[in-house]
């Protein structure tokens, strides 16, 4: 199984589906082509969040503010999962959370058809040969060594004192729910109690819908962090973030 | 064949496909996750449009302002289909759609991963299990007696008089064609006819270019219902209307 | 194999692919959903470029303003690939770039569920149909004969001078890269050097990225063709262009 993410939008994608379908019969589940343009930190998040959910595959995600430089193609072996896309951070988080170990490669793939469209000309034809072959029968493959070679994203850790957490905005997503970097296990209070977002007192619930209709709230999100959220409404534009957007948050256990 | 309908745009879908992939080889067919956000009147309307395209299959919806309250998991088979969503009214119309008796049971899913997003933790899960097991072979499914304890929702039926029918406009879709509530079959005049629309003079065509271009129209689209409608504009424009407006048409026969 | 491609949105192409999944468990792969409403040309561009990755398929797209009139059905053979769609121009580039010899026929469907959805009812079953037995086994389908009585499109051709290319804008991608209609091997300068634009001078480049952020440039897009682009920006903006928007390019060989 070979999944598809990027930030190419509604059209480009088909060219990778076509490409991968005329290499092999597998299937192809894309994950998402609507990642914020040339945003390698949101898609890092996402993609963090949402390949793990798959079984062993071969992941092929682009976002590629550098396609046509002379960078290589990145694989990342992480489990029984394979990884492909470009060497610049937006695999990184996923492959460490889909697997204990990561071994990456570098794949030079020479005269690619454009230097402006490889998810078509490089990642999808490697996915599929991947996917078709498995990484160990690929000879073109370059172990990176050191490892730490790779380009890297890692997401900003919040600071946590006693009883006080001082992070940041992640992403928001579709419904205005901001996405912290606080883990809720964090915070050990329970439901139904209150704690203080950038010194306003928010009722700290189980899900939205336990707070009156357009009344902010602080849930424990479906990512495992705290969510800053309106039931209903928009949790970005009630507490004034966006991503980066430093935000504290105190409690009194 | 599992299909996938939900109000969650173009991210959190791919964690259900995940989910589901991880537990069956079967088919995933998207019906859409651009339903408008927790709207579910708009969602039903569409549901009921769509799923009854399909052939037997197992149909997971989810457009759910309360989740994480302490609702069960709707389960509904219809005909040789299977319904699978929150029992907050979304799902009703459809399974009605596609069999002519519905049985519902609720499945009380405990300590799901999250308590904000049942459609990775909770639904889609239950989507596969059903696609594997069948209905019958799920014990934790308890019949719901009375039918009628399950939350409904009955788009609103119109008043016909001789010669006129008092509705409202149900959708407008992203052509601006506001779709009524009123059946085609209401009106016995011949394309080609006018009739009125709000005491406006309006021809009813047989499709959107027999008339001129932003030319104004009623046409019987592909729900089944009367539209109001602009040849290449947009008809929910033209006639300054949208979702619940309502609308008196008036014919002679 | 059956590719689907329309401008119908998010939600009607559900029903296309339930009407396919009734008559064929074949494989559907979407193209995209999202061409501009009821825009013959743009779709016919992107069908041209997406189609041609895909192995021998029956390709069903569908952007019809002309829905409901009597026009029949549109079947195209072209080498090991079907097209079908309304005959209004949008198959024909890509069906040229799938074969050498293109053979159309016409498919007069009789009493369509519908006047105005005829993906659904018309497109959609002729598509699985042809999958299903092929074109040859089809004993509706008349050969057009001649076969210039199919409705054409042609994309414009550019003036090529000495050194000066004379064309148009044909589409701007989501990037605001601005796809022009003078190939990539008009030009034969090298990459590094400068061309001028509508008399602006601006460097020609392998790729997005060899510029500084934010700076103009042109390169070959993964079109083959010319585009006005900027590093990390929008091009149609920079350049002050649109689609049908006149545009020169000149250089020193």
């Amino acid at each position: 199984m070979i999944t598809l993410a990027s930030d190419f939008g509604a059209r480009y994608p088909a060219a990778m589906r076509g490409v991968i379908a005329r290499m092999t019969t597998s299937r192809i589940i894309d994950i998402t082509h609507d990642f914020p343009r040339q945003d390698v930190r949101t898609a890092a998040f996402w993609l963090k969040q949402l390949l793990v959910t798959f079984p062993p595959s071969v992941h092929c995600a682009v976002v590629d503010p550098g396609v046509g430089t002379d960078r290589a193609a990145l694989v990342i072996r992480a489990g029984e999962h394979a990884l492909v896309g470009p060497d610049n951070g937006l695999l990184l988080p996923a492959a460490r959370a889909l697997g204990d170990t990561i071994e990456p490669f570098k794949w030079a793939i020479e005269d690619p058809d454009s230097a402006t469209f490889h998810g078509r000309d490089v990642f999808a034809p490697a996915a599929a040969r991947i996917d078709t072959v498995g990484v160990s029968a690929i000879e073109e493959l370059e172990p990176v060594s050191p490892v730490d070679s790779v380009v890297d994203y890692q997401f900003p850790e919040p600071t946590i004192d006693d009883g006080r957490a001082s992070g940041e905005i992640l992403i928001v997503d579709r419904f205005g729910n901001a996405v912290t970097n606080v883990s809720g296990e964090t915070v050990p209070i329970a439901p139904g109690s209150s704690l203080r977002v950038n010194d306003q007192s928010v009722p700290f619930e189980r899900s939205y819908a336990h707070c009156p209709r357009e009344t902010s709230l602080v849930t424990v999100g479906s990512h495992g962090n705290l969510e800053l959220a309106v039931n209903q409404g928009r949790g970005d534009e009630a507490f004034g973030v966006e991503p980066t957007t430093p935000v504290t948050i105190e409690w009194t256990a």
